[in-house]
């Protein structure tokens, strides 16, 4: 019996409610896969906060370095958005990425047959769509010094240094070479220097990757491009700002934030996390969409545990609860047959699984 | 009868031949409102770069000060790319921006009814949709040191003013107040203190706005929002990276970029531009659509010149002969009476003016 640790981060908002589901449906698997589970819970975000006055306790840090796989719900709230930068949750999630060495963000941006409708794009334009962007995340402008907040001025640093634009780029032609060998660095180099250097080593490293078809775009093009002919893009490749306004911006193709996962791997442990927010309007109401989490999980089988079986039966029994017609509330205005709740998600998904 | 100056600048690529048809459009209206315009040519950009080896020559500096507003193409092209970055076209244009202190960027979005179905957003997420933009333009990342290209990393600095912010944020009001008095504020505040800095000072000019209805929005889920649901929006303000981004997006809902406008104003003299590039593969053929360089040119008049009469005639040309049909080939798909050279399509809006 294959035995892993998986670190647990609920966080705050609907955070633990979709993580919940989530562990359902591991322990679903776990049983046909014959794989044991050990789950050990660390606070993180505004939970922290209140337990322990800080977004990102030491406890965290050296607790995650100890397991196969850490597997995220989400945080932060109103509740904590009037304290110091450095105390709220977004700055305990940020801490928490640079500790891990999660320098390569992963995200899927697919389009469920069953929800094409969901989209506010036309079927025959995201039909099949299958993106992965790959975002660098543990430098840029979210981390580059010096950073201030003056009187009169304020600014920040957008910087990547050689080895961080080569390991990143190295993960986006990997990935690319078991998909459509397709990489699309994103960048501004027109006008920015770092965007520039960024594009010459993507250069660089793409020489060991000839199989790979690499290609330039600048980022307000990309924003563009995704919405007029998203098909056209197999790799994304891209830093941290870019990545995150692109990465949003793709996962509307899909019609619905609820559904799409992230991975972010790097140097050691795997963090895995839907990629909405912790929703603190709907929290506890028992509405919110567990499937981006779930979705979370398989990716976690399949990156950071090599559980490539337990994975896709995750993949294939959320398709089913979709086809089924079973949807949460966010999505319930397209084809649902029975509107269901965030737990009957989950136990759907889990049956199936 | 009023007699203007207006500075010309045609640019690289498709620039010559979509100013062309704007003069055009401009003579045929100057006539029906007892208007002069006197016309006079700068270089900048690639065609700068061939004639003069700068791509923007003092003389374009000093002349572009002495014109009531300026009416602007399109620069660059693959000819140009491989130079050093501060002799390419692009630097001639964000210097020319720097040198006439045009910090206020207007695009707007507008969904043209006749051409609802070139948007690849269903038709009822779109109908109706009319969005402005308002970027800041002379400040922020793409202006910003220190700056450096080196050999083991490379930085860009993103820095706001008090002062460039205060009357950015001045602009997105004043015109909130035109219109349906709703300001969206985008930046990254949960992680830069640039933004942070931005937002509190845009709250600070809002208590002379108490009209206005302001809002403020993460730049991730802003480019979210515009797919999702594009009709939120009335007045978009944000800082210079972040409105390329977000006001290219939100160009692709008209379907089309080769419709909508820009204006740029400040300190001085406007700069008046369509929103998309130089277009240099199809540049020559009499293929272009000059639509957009013609709404640029109604723009000036609009918000330059204070010549609203004419500009009204303008928008209603364009609209007319969009409604009666008349394509050019980049719209061919979408309810085409008439496929129409540039030039035919220039004549027509003149003759409808
Ligand atoms: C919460 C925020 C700091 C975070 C980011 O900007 O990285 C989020 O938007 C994301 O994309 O995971
Ligand atoms: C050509 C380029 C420098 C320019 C910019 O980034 O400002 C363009 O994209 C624009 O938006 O006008």
């Amino acid at each position: 019996m294959r035995s892993y640790k998986i670190g647990v981060i609920k966080g705050d908002g609907i955070g633990p409610e979709i993580v919940d589901e989530a562990i359902k449906v591991l322990d679903a698997v776990a049983s046909v896969e014959q794989i044991n589970f050990d789950y050990e819970e660390f606070l993180l975000g505004g939970a922290a906060i209140d337990e322990t006055g800080v977004p990102l306790p030491e406890e965290t840090i050296q607790g995650v370095k100890k397991v196969d796989a850490v597997l995220f719900g989400a945080i932060g709230g109103p509740k904590w958005d009037t304290l110091e930068r450095h105390l709220r949750p977004e700055s305990g999630l940020l801490g928490l990425r640079k500790a891990m060495g999660t320098f390569a963000n992963l995200r899927p941006a697919t389009v469920y047959d069953e929800l094409i409708n969901a989209s506010t794009l036309k079927p025959e334009v995201v039909k099949g769509v299958d993106i992965m962007v790959v975002r660098e995340l543990t430098g840029g402008i979210y981390f580059g010094q010096p950073r201030e907040y003056g009187e009169e001025k304020a600014y920040n640093t957008m910087v990547y240094t050689r080895p961080e634009v080569e390991r990143i780029a190295k993960v986006a032609f990997e990935i690319a070479m078991k998909r459509d060998k397709r990489v699309c660095s994103v960048d501004k180099a027109n006008v920015l220097e770092v965007s520039q250097f960024w594009r010459d080593i993507v250069e660089e490293v793409h020489r060991d990757y000839p199989e790979v078809e690499l290609s330039h775009m600048y980022v307000d093009n990309a924003a563009m491009q995704l919405i007029r002919d998203p098909k056209q893009f197999d790799v994304i490749l891209t830093g941290n700002i870019f990545g995150d306004i692109l990465s949003d911006a793709a996962s509307m193709l899909s019609g619905s934030i609820g559904l799409l996962p992230s991975a972010s791997t790097g140097e050691g442990v795997g963090l895995f996390e839907p990629i909405h927010g912790s929703a603190p309007d709907i929290a506890g109401q028992g509405i919110a969409n567990p499937i981006a989490t779930i979705a979370s999980a398989s990716m976690m089988l399949r990156y950071a545990l090599g559980e490539e079986s337990a994975a896709d039966r995750i993949d294939t029994a959320i398709k089913k609860a979709l086809a089924e017609g079973y949807r949460t509330q966010d999505i319930a205005a397209f084809d649902a047959k029975e509107v269901v709740s965030t737990s009957e998600m989950g136990s759907i998904i889990a049956d199936y699984a």
